[in-house]
């Protein structure tokens, strides 16, 4: 069991301090659209922040698990928020998740663990939400961008 | 309807940068339980975070509405990550707010609007949330600690 704790300190205006261990100081606000600042991430962020985040370290330890050679991981995630009758709610996140390896060989390794599947099971933030997560993953080849 | 899009470029070991609008930028690592580094935001604290941070702009909001006079915000939160049959999941998260009015009479008018009900049902990131959010909001008056 690990646990994680977070405290927040509203500041002013919509604008409020979190704070976690030593963590760096992380401010959050009401986003723009209902009328927080510019320039200070909001939870809706931090929202999809967590799954982004979490996904990697996921992959991350499966790479390290299955020894698959390893270079470069991004995503682009986006989280939508729409009117329903009860009230705003997320509707839906979407990650796209670009991997790359250095070479086929190590492509096809990654291909046969079924990364996918296993990020979607065992990826806990992910896991924590009731609206779907709807995940992307591209493996690419370093090597394949080269000329030889 | 509104969407918030969260760029994750990972950068080392187990970490990683996230970037969304002109926030500031934002490390995300593995958490030191599992081999991450200390003092990076972890995917688990911000999700912690993104709760937190929701009910805060929540109660803003009907603060706001219903012209409450506020003066201080605060809370304390914590998420708690199990071994279950399925992998690691979250089993629960405790939010405790602490909301400061400047007296007697404001704290009356916050009572009668049972924001805690409010809040559990109009904080997007908690409504998305498949785990228990288990709220404590406790209202006070400055005016009951000072000498009169």
């Amino acid at each position: 069991m690990a646990q994680f704790t977070v405290d927040l300190e509203w500041q002013t205006d919509k604008q409020g301090r979190l704070q976690a261990r030593t963590n760096p100081r992380l401010l959050v606000a009401t986003p723009p659209e209902f009328g927080g600042p510019q320039g200070v991430w909001c939870s809706e962020e931090l929202l999809v922040a967590s799954v982004a985040g979490c996904l990697m370290s996921t992959l991350l330890y499966f790479v390290e698990k299955f020894q698959v050679p390893f270079e470069a991981y991004s995503s682009v995630s986006q989280g939508t928020l729409s009117k329903t009758a009860d009230g705003l709610r997320f509707t839906g996140i979407e990650v796209a998740v670009r991997v790359t390896v250095p070479d086929a060989a190590a492509r096809e390794k990654a291909a046969s663990l079924q990364l996918k599947e296993k990020l979607e099971k065992y990826c806990p933030v992910s896991a924590a939400l009731n609206c779907p997560v709807r995940l992307a993953l591209s493996i690419a080849a370093a090597s394949d961008g080269l000329d030889r």
